[in-house]
């Protein structure tokens, strides 16, 4: 692991992600940007001391020169935006595999960059757009796809959060400090942190790409990067929609929401109560399918990735380590359950890069109409 | 009453509210364009034959030659679109006073028309913007109002339906047949229908008016005006906004829902289930007021328009009462008990036309921002 | 119209309800025990003056000399209670049919006496058990007597109010004071002002009666009948069921709701949020109806008894205005349309009052099985 | 760990549990009845080959030999329930501190056996009562103890499940067949099963022991243990309450609920939607409680035992990890942050034999009230 040293928030989620996985270990770690720290941190974790490096170069370095059955099988980076790029870089052409916190980078051009060492090296990169491990969100995407919906219509996505609505919040808040720091986070604020989950989560279950957006965002004032914003847009196999993406949006804690309307039915999914699916139709009543190990009206492949029966709730951190799960699972050659990898790979972010350069370039130029 | 014959659907929506209201007798009427109609139309409902009139021409002439207290008090419209300006400009001339269901017209020449007419005889209009009449509507109107919850930030507002899903929607449905031929229901569609309704929702929650607009409206092939669109908005206030208005959201029976984001809480309210309103806040737990008579957290005007306690749950039907008592009381001289009239008046009604207005041009100029 | 006079509750209720039920016309009535408060009281509401009665008994005599065209319909009885029987009798005697709110006396002994008259005279009875009247709770009987969820299992009902929840309550309460008097009310309080409303329902949809009974019933300190119960009890079908009436569950504003378990499904309704009710079974995903004049899954005898489509909600009133547009359909030769005469007949009735003596008696014998 | 070898259930979850708590590692285990099974379990979970017992007196003897510093810390006992006592008791007197799963036996007899041994020994003993280490159900039972809410007047508590549904279900199923076999469960089925947990959670929140239970049983024909039931029962401290326990209970997955109703507020939380809780009372509007680790309201302590910030929904498995965690910080030293240990201990335990034995007697004698 790189980065998620003490004070850091999804280094722990991502560790506690990989027990619930089943199938990591954590094994060796640059937990930091300082030495002193880095190791500290390692030893609060237990990791062992002579695996926990002072830097994350010294780490691929000595790790690649382990034995094939003794090194680490691939590197987890969980670092803010602007260190994603260099350490996975270093990591592929040093021989391993990277799952990486998204957004993938903190431009499009680092992004591109970490894209054209994966395609040379053929080493695997796992984004994780966290959300699409929910296996609702996953029967959401299989609804759409077998066709018996017909064509989607129209795309309502939010995600909304409110722990930047006042200017005070920046202060001493190691969490925001980054993601408002256009040096660390990139040119997008709220948008590239949580406005690439909700693009993301749309291309996932429409199977469709944003095509074209018409983005308007917008900061307190003081800001330097946008803690609000909402979209137009319109997806590539013709339909249209509405994205809102907001950090001051007072009373909403991570409320990521989709509502897909096709042309035999609406699907709605909340992430805050993500154990329901409700799928609406015209002429009989809603169905509310339940997430649940033992619901036999669940496709098998969905079924497999949970662990407990129907009405023992999993959340956040089972969805998270279902994309470790599956990451591992394809690394060792399986085929991928449920029709899709498991995770966000290299072109789902690249599109989520895209994303993020039109909807800036829109908002600068007015709220016009950019394609992607 | 100058409309509501067999077959329509409004006009007997009117009728009940008007009885629930208890202020108010329906004593004369031009029911239909047709004398036949309209006689076997009135005898269906019980209005005395001698004051069941052929057209509505006749009901002005005949009932303002009656002595004061025997003739109408005031006429309540509910033909469609294009038939509000002329019935509604003859009445005020003949001295009556006048309810007209939205929107006030089928273009923005003629609502002028209407208020000129207006300004000029003196006459009242009420336009039955039926979801103001919601005691929790006008709840968070205070609220906003009041001021303690700082500006407002973002709105989220949607209507959406699923009656024109289909093609074949528009075969042998009356109620679908006007709504959709522009020379009958006016350029818009959707956004005329009910589109109107979530724009007069947003003005009279946040006090403002919205300022600008950007909006993309689509159809299904072969219609000849909107079914379907959404359009980002800017509030006169600063705060900004997304709507979207759509019968062919397959699944959505009548679902009109708003946030409200303002500095200190965001306000939560849906049409379906309109006796709750949720309040969220950072640092506290949401509140969740009930509407309902014996509630003594609300305002005591807002107890003062509901009909029994709270968990006896009012309506679509109550809150349309509420217009037409709101009316009447106000024609009787009271003072409007809510801080405001208790139904939309004519600028509000001139304002969801220019929206109107607005949003077709922005949208037929490809979803560009145009300024209202 | 007897009882229902200024300060009264349940009386406007059964006025507005009429209203909107549309086949009903309040033409003459005797408010109140005293005839200058009767006066007053139908001078308010708009009776003619005329036949505004000092008493009930004067109303009943000059009704009765009027020709058939010209007098009353029909009896609605809206007084408390122990009020109940005289009137009643009376008025069967005098020829008229009668509408009664719930419960149908104050005794077992006074409901035999109505019964025996009733039985005698041949006039209808037809007694307010309100929620009978929603849609929803049609369907779910309709979908029990169809067979096709098999055998009723289990019932879950409750019915909780929290306006009696401190001692000060029954201070100054013109509802509360004849509610908790055992002179005016009845030996039971909330079994009886409710109770019997839960145990209505629970007859109603599952077609069964209630066979035995073990009921504890208490009350706070200083009150002298129930405010507070709860029970087991058995069907007749062979069922179990458990049902809790209170008036001092604190935050419950008017709750009743019913969970009833068939061998393949389980059918849950909650009376605030009337609109709605959710079918779940074991092996596909729970089903959610909605009520709404257009729902087209919806038997179309409920489709009749509904005055808008759906989403535009429905509630308290308009499930009272069911109940007495079906007893005029009734009284006019209709057949009943959903299968049930549309009202609590006098065999219902009498059944709920079987129900509280028996839960009465079960209380306070220590909380022991008693037959029905 | 004892039990919880391939097919099982309960102990995946208690292996789950444990690394999400983050302060226990699986080092060994005797997994299964039989060795090989034992061995082959072992090896699928990835635990020392040398570790792996082929019995659990194995386990604790060899385990006891080792030093104390490389000898297992405490013993988790996730067996059939006449599988607890005989380890737990050969555990502790081993010297061992002890988790097991609920119930602590199949008898009475057996769990004060186990008591015994406890006391004599001065052992640990952490029963697996899951639905307690849920944050908001702590926050209840710190509300009720708060004293700000006054007394507890009545609490509803259901737990509800359908697996067992239909007589087919008895047939191939694992867990069903040691669930309904008295010799491995003990007398009681889903009151043992799911019926002690929901006793144990009135308790845990209202402070207070049930103090005396009418309770009726029933099973489906062909079966010998109780597969549904319900109750009456009166709290130690006064208040009333009913409890309902089923499998049987068709559509419903896993559906604990709770309702105390304090004489201030009522309380209302669900175990499938574990992360909000409503507080209602009378003169304000209802509060809704959100878990979460960055939400303010929240006690300190709470707020300690969440891995996410509001929004992250934490489930089943994070509420059994909280258990697991506090145990071990129990025994390393700490004191208990949420004023209570962190896990049902032996007293607790006991107190749910003995509801478990008032309940089947209760029944037998036909639905009487016995004390506890």
């Amino acid at each position: 692991m790189i980065g998620g040293g003490q004070g850091a928030f999804i280094g722990g989620v991502h560790r506690t992600a990989a027990a619930i996985a089943g199938n990591w270990q954590l094994v060796a770690g640059a937990f930091s940007s300082t030495a002193e720290k880095s190791k500290a941190s390692g030893a609060e974790i237990g990791v062992d001391p002579a695996r926990t490096y002072g830097s994350w170069a010294e780490m691929l370095e000595r790790e690649a020169a382990l034995p094939a059955d003794q090194r680490i099988e691939a590197v987890s980076i969980v670092t803010p935006n602007h260190m994603h790029a260099p350490p996975a870089v270093a990591a592929m052409e040093a021989g391993f595999d990277v799952i990486i916190d998204k957004p993938l980078a903190d431009s499009l051009a680092n992004a591109q960059a970490i894209a054209d060492v994966a395609a040379r090296t053929g080493r695997r990169i796992a984004v994780t757009h966290t959300y699409t491990g929910y296996p609702l969100v996953k029967l959401m995407r299989k609804l759409v796809a077998g066709g018996g919906l017909g064509a989607v219509r129209r795309v309502s996505v939010k995600y909304t959060q409110d722990w930047l609505s006042r200017a005070a919040d920046l202060e001493g808040n190691k969490q925001a400090a980054w993601r408002v720091d256009p040096a660390r986070s990139g040119d997008a604020g709220a948008f590239g942190d949580i406005g690439t989950h909700a693009a993301n989560l749309v291309e996932f279950i429409t199977g469709a790409r944003i095509a074209s957006i018409c983005a308007e965002l917008t900061m307190l004032p003081g800001r330097r990067i946008d803690d609000d914003g909402a979209a137009l847009f319109r997806l590539s196999g013709g339909g249209k929609g509405t994205l809102t993406a907001s950090q001051i949006c007072v009373g909403d804690m991570n409320d990521l929401a989709i509502a897909v309307y096709c042309e035999e039915a609406g699907l709605h999914w909340r992430q805050e109560e993500p154990n329901t699916l409700t799928v609406k139709r015209r002429d009989r009543p809603d169905e509310v399918y339940h997430a649940g190990g033992n619901r036999a009206y669940l496709p098998a492949d969905l079924i497999a990735i949970q662990r407990t029966p129907g009405g023992h709730p999993e959340g956040y951190l089972e969805a998270f380590a279902n994309i470790y799960r599956a990451f591992g699972e394809q690394l060792r050659g399986a085929s991928g359950g449920a029709g899709e990898p498991g995770y966000a790979t290299m072109d789902d972010a690249l599109a989520g890069m895209n994303f993020l350069r039109a909807a800036l370039q829109s908002s600068r130029d007015g709220a016009v109409w950019v394609d992607l």
